[in-house]
């Protein structure tokens, strides 16, 4: 049976995308620049550390802009760059996925279970 | 500004995604069954162990299904199940964002840049 080897773009591609919070902070870029304070907001679970972090990273990949706009106090937007908005149908896929297959339990059906 | 809620559904779908090696075992599933060793032949970073591991719960997620051939020796094969492969318009949609952006320094790019 022909094994179909990884190409390294597409190797690449799913390293950026697996890498945790990642795609959270993307989902949350396709709806337009955020702050900071905004992100770490929406995501209630990660570190301001770890957060600050992947922004960083996503920049040097070249998926998220950061504009620094000199007001007083200094305000910081986080946006997609067109290489960031590109992964749009990604998300679109994985919504529509997730909606078709993924069954998550309603409460009481855990409560019946623990019961 | 309105911050699109994490839908839980598509927080699984990315948790599901996101783990290692998950994608690198889906993409070489999507081109047809495939024996253990061959999975792992075709992953060379993997561990069997951890290979093991990610079909176990890919199996529990509904996504992979191991069929057990009762012939001497005893054959097993992984396949995607119909949820499993409802997973190709992600990968496709990967596939296409990771060739139309992301750059792989040819290796004479990588030798210049060390001399």
């Amino acid at each position: 049976m022909n094994q179909p080897a990884l190409c390294p773009r597409f190797e690449k591609a799913v390293e950026i995308l697996s890498k945790r919070w990642v795609s959270f902070i993307v989902f949350q870029l396709l709806s337009g620049p955020r702050r900071f304070s905004e992100i770490e907001n929406s995501l209630p679970n990660i570190s301001g550390r770890l957060l600050s972090e992947r922004l960083k990273e996503l920049e040097s990949d070249g998926i998220v802009n950061r504009e620094v706009y000199p007001e007083t106090p200094v305000r910081i937007e986080y946006s997609l760059t067109e290489m960031g908005l590109a992964l749009a149908p990604i998300f679109g896929e994985i919504s529509k996925w997730s909606s078709d297959w993924i069954q998550i339990p309603t409460t009481n059906e855990t409560v019946e279970e623990k019961a």
